[in-house]
């Protein structure tokens, strides 16, 4: 089994999800959010691209979440906090959710034979389902306007850890082993990795250490984010 | 001093290097055999972009070096293998030097204020003197193929842990702090994941074993190429 890594979602090329199962990493915060609300009850969560397109797109009951500037939209029910997407909250209902990176980086995956979204959240039930997949894999790290996130790149090297847990014969390309090896220095210091990467300290500059904290929690859920159509809806844990 | 680092030379764009440093880093193998071409005693090493120009430029007592994929190119005097490159053969000798990365990287990074070459073969020596060049700087890894290479991305770790022991105020980017746990997983290791990444097993297998050895140890020579107009130097050990 082959697994590559994307660095960022402006490297992404749909070609490369062709007959793969892809998984979308964007821990700060939007997968780490997603994975959550489906843990917490929600039917579904659809990533919309914009904000437009999620008003026009809003039915009776539906909630609509999301970011710019990491910030709440005005006229929306959820910002992007995962603590928002609690079990009252949520339950039972459709969300619309747009982010900046994250949804950007799952119309990317599409082409995809399966989607998933991947955080520190669900991490070892991700690792498992990828594996029981069986096919190639490509992990894409959303990062941030366009870059690198360290988060979302360590959180790929904790995927390919777990997974060579899994499965005897997993491949990676050179980035992958970069992520490996990152995650082999950083495993015992998650949460303080976090809180000094630049979407960490952003985030807690803005007020939202709270989320930071909890999007460093490793395994909190067995709920693995799975595309179905044009929504991500949780998948049974494997 | 901030210190970025850039994944691959596709990823680096000339208004990055301007009024900064630059640490290009090619190890398997362009940068390693400048290092060592000019550490044996060579005038200088001028990098060309293609073939036909290296021959073009050729005078008298010159001699050609480089590589397409990998192997020697036809009429030229020498490879790319660091080896080659001994005080019998180079010294006093102007060398016109072609590969498929690394002088590419150089040709990108000429806007800086002062171009390095870096690699495992001069680590300290290079830390050592973008730190004493006292200005913000870049090191780009030139990868391979438009994708990151493992080496270069561990050198670059090399580079700013080095650096970070030789001043007080290191910041870096997130693929920096990426490189840097990278390279503290790998420190111990660094002949065995150089054999083991893509560039290290593809030259293993047409026969440059040798290479991906010399270019593994560290501090071999104290020399530091830099660009001085068209042409690279050796730099006193600073």
């Amino acid at each position: 089994m082959h697994v590559r890594v994307i660095s960022n979602v402006a490297e992404a090329s749909s070609v490369n999800f062709v007959h793969r199962t892809a998984v979308v990493i964007d821990v700060l915060r939007a997968t780490s959010t997603i994975a959550t609300a489906l843990a917490m009850g929600a039917e579904c969560v659809m990533p919309i691209e914009t904000v437009l397109d999620a008003k026009a797109m809003r039915k009776a009951g539906d909630l609509l979440g999301g970011e710019r500037f990491c910030r709440v939209i005005p006229g929306f029910d959820l910002g992007n906090s995962p603590e928002e997407y609690n079990r009252k909250r949520v339950e039972g209902k459709r969300i619309l959710l747009t982010t900046t990176n994250g949804t950007r980086a799952i119309h990317k995956a599409m082409r995809a034979d399966c989607v998933l979204a991947g955080a520190f959240v669900n991490a070892a039930a991700c690792a498992s389902a990828v594996v029981s997949l069986k096919r190639d894999a490509v992990l894409v790290c959303a990062g941030s306007h366009d870059e690198f996130a360290l988060e979302d790149g360590l959180c790929a090297g904790c995927l390919l850890h777990l997974m060579q847990g899994l499965t005897e014969r997993l491949e990676t390309d050179d980035f992958g082993e970069a992520m490996l090896g990152l995650y082999e220095s950083k495993r015992g210091c998650i949460p303080e990795t976090l809180r000094q990467c630049s979407g960490g300290r952003k985030l807690i500059k803005l007020g939202y250490e709270r989320d930071v904290a909890f999007c460093s929690a490793e395994d909190a859920f067995a709920c693995v984010p799975r595309l179905s159509g044009d929504r991500m809806v949780a998948d049974a844990p494997v």
